[in-house]
C-alpha cells in the first residue's frame, strides 16, 4: 500500500485537520469529525455526509451556498448518530435543519436515528435521500439505488436554494425536485485501498471494466472488455436515457473521476458524452469535469445527468464559495 | 494501458475538442491545439503552454484573470513554434503579449522561435522562463532548474496584473517577481504510462519513492523508501526552504496531486506541510489543494511556497473564473 499517510487509522482526522488548516473558514470538531463553517449566517441550514473516501464530497462542499456541515465516518463506512448530532448542531441557525443523505442502509438508519434524537422540533428538521444510480435498483448496501456522485447537485441546487433565504420546506422541495431528475451511471477499471486494511478490495483483469461499480467498491452490474472512449459514453448514457426521458431539455452534466483518472481522460469522455448527448437532442447547459465524488484512488468515472427547467437553471448559476466548488 | 480513450494518437485532440464543449467560453483551434478566449477585452495577452499531460496545465488556466491562450503539444512534447504563432495571435488584441514558459530545452527553442517570427514589434512581445523546481540545478530536459506547479501562480498573478490593465512592462515585471519567489518540490509514487507508447516509462519498487521527480517522468535526485506524510513533508519542504529564506513571511501553498493521488492523502499532506511551516514561522496566508500540475496517472505530490508581499497578495485575491481555477 502506497499511500502518502501516517497512522491508517487516523487517515480521517488527518485530512479533516488538514482541511481546516488549508481553509480559515472551515471549522473542524476534533473526535466527532465534523467539518462546520467558521462563520454563520441565519438560513436553514444543510446537512450532509457519509463515509470517507469520496472527497471532496461532502467536506469539500462545506461554504457559501452549498453544505453548512459535512459528518464524516470512517473509510467507507457511516458517521454515527452522535457525529451527525453534531452536525445538526453546527448547521442550526433557528431556520430549520435538512439532511441530504446517499441511498445506504448504515447513512439511513444513523441519519435518521440523529433525526429523531436531536433536540428540534419535528417540523424543524426533515431529510431527503438521494437514490441516482441507475446501474441497480437494489444492492448488496441498499434498499433501492444507490446515490452518488449526482449528490452533488442536490447539494448544489438546495443550498443556492437556502442561501437565498428558503424556508425548510422549500429548500426540501427543491432539493426533492433535484433527486427526481438527476440520473447517474459509472463504471471502475481498477480497485482501491481502504488505508487501514492494506490491500485492494477486488481484483479485475487488465483488459477489463467492472460497469455500475459503487463509489466503494461493492459489485457492479456486468464486466466488460475495455472499449473506447465513445463505447463507454454510450454504454453509461444509454442506460441512464432509458431511464428518464431528457428529450429536447437542457441538462446540467458532471463527468466525475473516481480518483485516479486523469483529467486528459475525463474531457475526452465529456467530448463523447456531450456529442452523444447532442444526437439525441439533450443539450448540456453546464458541464462539471473533474474529481467530485471518488472511491480513493479508484481509476474510473461517472456520469451525471440533471434535467433542467428555469428554477433549476438558476439555482445552479447561483454563486458559491467552497473548497470544491465555486461559481 | 486502461485508459479512457479512443485511438491514442488522438487523446490531445479529443481532450481539447472536449474542453471546448464542456467549456462554452473556450475555443479550440483544431490541427493548432490552441485554447484561447471566445471573448476578447483589450489587456496584454498572456499565453502558456508546453507538452499536454499536465492537466488541468495549462488549457484548464484560460479564461477571465489568467491566461488568454494555451498551446498544446503532444503528450510531453513541446508544440511546434507554428501552434505557438497561433497562441499569440489568438492572445493579441493589440496591448502586447506576454509568454510564461516552462524551463525545458524544447519549450524555451520553441517559443524563442516563435517570439522572433511573430509579426508584432519587439516591444510588444516579452517571455519569461519559470524555474521553480528545486530539485536540481540541471537535467537531462533543462539548463538550469525546470518548471513545475509553481507556473500556476505567475498565471494567476501575471493574470490579475493584465486584467486590471497593466502594461506589457508591468505584467512582466510582476511574472518575474513571482518567478523570483516561487520554489517547488516533488516526489513521486508511480509511473504513468504516455497513451501513444502504451507502456509505463520507468519502474518503481512497492516500498520505494523517487524524491525530485519531474512531471514527465524523468529521474529525480534519489529514490528513498517509503516514508510518512510527516517525514515526506519535511524531505520536500526543506529542500525549499533552504533555497530561499521564508522566515517570517506570508505564503502562498499549494499541495498539487500528480494525478493519480487521492484527495484525502493531499489534505493529510496539507496538515504535515502547514504544521511544519508554522513551526518554521511562516504563514500560509492562502492555501491551493488539488490536482493543479499533473503527470497523467503518476501517482505522488508536489509542493510549491511562494513568498509573499502586500502586491502578490493582492494579485493573488483578484477574481479569476477558468475551468480549474476561480477565485
Amino acid at each position: 500500500m502506497k499511500k502518502i499517510i501516517n497512522n491508517p487509522n487516523d487517515v480521517v482526522k488527518d485530512m479533516l485537520k488538514g482541511m481546516e488548516l488549508a481553509h480559515k473558514e472551515l471549522k473542524y470538531t476534533p473526535e466527532l469529525e465534523v467539518i462546520s463553517k467558521n462563520e454563520k449566517c441565519e438560513k436553514v441550514g444543510l446537512v450532509s455526509g457519509g463515509g470517507s473516501g469520496h472527497e471532496p464530497a461532502h467536506a469539500g462542499y462545506v461554504g457559501y451556498g452549498m453544505l453548512d456541515a459535512a459528518v464524516c465516518g470512517n473509510v467507507f463506512a457511516s458517521p454515527s448518530p452522535d457525529r451527525i448530532l453534531k452536525g445538526i448542531e453546527e448547521a442550526d441557525t433557528g431556520k430549520g435543519v435538512l439532511l441530504i443523505v446517499k441511498n445506504y442502509s448504515g447513512d439511513i438508519m444513523n441519519f435518521e436515528m440523529a433525526k429523531d434524537l436531536c433536540e428540534l422540533d419535528e417540523d424543524m428538521i426533515d431529510m431527503v435521500i438521494v437514490r441516482d444510480d441507475v446501474a441497480m435498483e437494489d444492492s448488496d448496501f441498499s434498499t433501492g439505488r444507490r446515490g452518488i456522485s449526482g449528490t452533488v447537485f442536490v447539494h448544489k441546487i438546495a443550498g443556492a436554494m437556502s442561501q437565498r433565504g428558503g424556508s425548510l420546506v422549500e429548500v426540501k422541495r427543491i432539493a426533492q425536485k433535484t433527486i427526481d431528475n438527476v440520473r447517474s451511471m459509472g463504471m471502475s477499471m481498477s480497485s482501491c485501498i481502504i488505508p487501514a486494511v492494506g490491500k485492494a478490495g477486488f481484483e479485475i483483469e487488465e483488459n477489463e471494466i467492472e460497469v455500475g461499480m459503487g463509489i466503494h467498491g461493492e459489485a457492479g452490474i456486468y464486466k466488460k472488455p475495455l472499449m473506447s472512449a465513445k463505447e463507454l459514453a454510450k454504454e453509461l448514457v444509454e442506460k441512464i436515457t432509458d431511464d428518464l426521458d431528457y428529450t429536447n431539455s437542457d441538462v446540467a452534466l458532471m463527468i466525475n473521476g473516481l480518483g485516479a483518472t486523469p483529467l486528459m481522460e475525463l474531457y475526452i469522455m465529456s467530448k463523447e458524452v456531450i456529442e452523444l448527448l447532442e444526437s439525441k437532442n439533450i443539450h448540456p447547459y453546464k458541464v462539471l469535469v473533474g474529481n467530485f465524488m471518488t472511491a480513493l484512488e479508484m481509476a474510473g468515472c461517472s456520469v451525471s445527468i440533471l434535467k433542467l427547467d428555469d428554477e433549476l437553471k438558476g439555482l445552479l448559476d447561483d454563486k458559491c464559495n467552497t473548497p470544491a466548488m465555486k461559481n
